[in-house]
């Protein structure tokens, strides 16, 4: 007799190497103590920023009966967004088509809930985020891989054609990309609304992109961002301030849809209605209240370029394969042994913290955070250095 | 063709009566403005408790790098949980039972996906909460309705015996009983865990409680409360914190499995897995540190009963029928017409919003939530009795 849902265990097998990493690799980091150099998420390696503890603080300084009242999205939080949004598309974004979400990885499961009937289908790219699969299956629906150009990294265009059916419901476009630092070019995004839009007429079904757009502020040496819906009426736009405020734990972001996608209000009621319909998910009043404070604010992306470069450098100079990414917190670089793990392995032995790539879709590869502190990398070179002269 | 998922319309449509009646009746909210008596739901009317402030602001204020990292359960949070759960039912908690969850609404959708598959059967009372079928279905689970005893408002178990199938998952046990105020006795939960018991023998599946535990801390008159978990170790008690501090926008609560529950770290685990297939549904951090200073507060239940009192005395002064509740925020209370609808029309364009009974699977009844201010139900009291006059 099984205990519990085969569903949610079937499902929670798709994401348990990565959660095995995490536990397994907070042990390495516990031993290693104050020591320890942790490249392997998106996570803050030091205290926040003053002024978001302080707009937190005044967030939670109740000004009315009804501050901390049922919550969907609030209006003051949803102008804003859209405000925002504006100003980053050029686009007619108004606050009816903003609903404030749970962070970015909510922001996708109520899209795909929104538009995906069970055994719909959602592209996504490989290397996807870890949990892009799981998300779309929770909801019935089927995760169809594509491989990114792996010599560009940029979106494979045709390779999303090839995998279009008649039950192509979304594709998950992550620009900025994880792990490559990628900015997908606004002809990319250009080619793939002419390939979504088409194959919406021929299939008599609209196809969607969702717009994972969490790393569009954390840009490096002056690159600009092109957000997928400048190119695409029927694009989701699905953002976090978790990476721009590096407060990953807040879950603070949004869902907007389109001003000019055809039927764009039945779209925003139904992710609406997903977000009741999934737990009532829509962000505490807190984080809301705060948001017209929070959404200018950003962490110094000029400290993570220096980082970059910092890391870049170092490493090549001891032999390391790796490309300079154009934004987001990454560096994703060649694992001197192919097999990735056992490099990794070795790293977190002498209290470096990486993410090897197999667990990304990146074999042969890991992934280094840029959010480590300054001592971390400083501390982290010499064992770098050590590691690749050992395989060498 | 159709834009959106035809699940989440079809679900959308069973709460729709729900959300229409609270934006047509925050219009009536707003059209009288300052003299406005809100009755409609468990919201605050009055600013918050200072002490709750305190605590967010102390939550918010980062005291390691990792404060705002990404957050699943936190261990003092967890510990704090288990804590009180052993204090309040005597059972033996530990952290490893605790899951933190976005309030109760979410700890019903997560502990459903946790346990129910495709057409699995969940048998929900009638009066039930609004979105306790829509959560279910939601998941992919049936709803089976039954009635309250009418009579006591107790929980029938024969009732729930009888809609026992081979497909039954569990059981949401709503004690204190929102709307009807009722205390279900240790003898009904003790004869509902015997009918379980001998059902999951019979059917080789585990039939779980969801002990729905939302207003376990707001009794009157002295009344104890008794948890569904002391009668019943495949009890999964699922709180929120909305209640007990008077702020339902923050989205605080947990789901504890029962410590004596067989393979009860599978189901946990299980949950755990649910939060993150439904977008990494984890209280955000701030909460969570605030946790262990909000678990001991609450707002002051005295007053509650004073206002209960009151309104009870002056509603049945007036004509109005209506029996005292044990528990919660609500009165019960019958309408003078057949139509409530009618009736609460009648009412709300004097200002005085209450809740149709129809919307709540209680036709020929309206509700009152206490939680309106003591202004509030004086201006009330000559539009109720109006309003019955005029009637009769």
């Amino acid at each position: 007799m099984e205990p519990v849902s085969r569903r949610i265990s079937e499902l929670g097998q798709l994401f348990q190497p990565v959660q095995a990493f995490f536990d397994r690799s907070q042990r390495a980091r516990e031993r290693s103590g104050e020591e320890a150099c942790d490249f392997r998420a998106g996570d803050p390696q030091e205290l926040a920023m003053p002024a978001y503890v302080e707009a937190l603080r005044a967030g939670a300084e109740a000004r009315t009966p009804d501050w901390f009242a049922y919550t969907q999205s609030l209006l003051p939080a949803s102008r804003t967004v859209a405000a925002a949004l504006r100003e980053r598309t050029g686009l007619a974004f108004g606050h009816r088509n903003v609903t404030m979400t749970n962070g970015a990885i909510a922001g996708i499961a109520v899209s795909v809930a929104a538009i995906a009937d069970p055994d719909d289908e959602v592209i996504i790219v490989s290397p996807p985020h870890f949990l892009y699969e799981p998300l779309i299956r929770a909801q019935g629906g089927r995760a169809v891989r594509v491989a990114m150009d792996t010599t560009t990294f940029d979106l494979d265009v045709d390779a999303v054609q090839r995998a279009i059916t008649p039950r192509t419901r979304a594709v998950i476009v992550n620009t900025p990309h994880n792990p490559t630092g990628k900015i997908y070019p606004p002809k990319t995004l250009e080619r793939l609304g002419a390939v979504l839009n088409e194959a919406s007429e021929r299939t008599g079904r609209a196809i969607y992109v969702l717009a994972d757009e969490a790393y569009c502020r954390i840009l490096f040496d002056g690159h600009s961002f092109h957000s997928s819906a400048a190119a695409y009426p029927r694009t989701l736009v699905i953002y976090t301030y978790g990476k721009t405020l590096l407060a990953p734990g807040q879950r603070l972001g949004y869902v907007a849809v389109h001003p000019e996608m055809p039927e764009g209000r039945s779209v925003l009621q139904a992710v609406q209605n997903a977000q009741l319909l999934l737990g009532w998910a829509f962000p505490n009043a807190l984080l809301q209240h705060a948001l017209p404070e929070l959404e200018p604010m950003s962490i110094d992306v000029t400290a993570l370029q220096r980082k970059r470069d910092r890391m870049v450098e170092a490493l090549r100079g001891f032999g390391y394969e790796l490309h300079v990414p154009e934004a987001t917190f990454y560096l994703l670089v060649r694992s001197p042994l192919k097999d990735d793990e056992a490099f990794t392995g070795r790293l977190a032995d002498d209290g470096v913290l990486v993410m090897p790539g197999r667990l990304l879709e990146a074999p042969g590869f890991f992934r280094i955070s840029l959010t480590a502190s300054d001592p971390m990398i400083e501390r982290s070179l010499p064992v770098f250095e050590r590691a690749i002269k050992e395989v060498n």
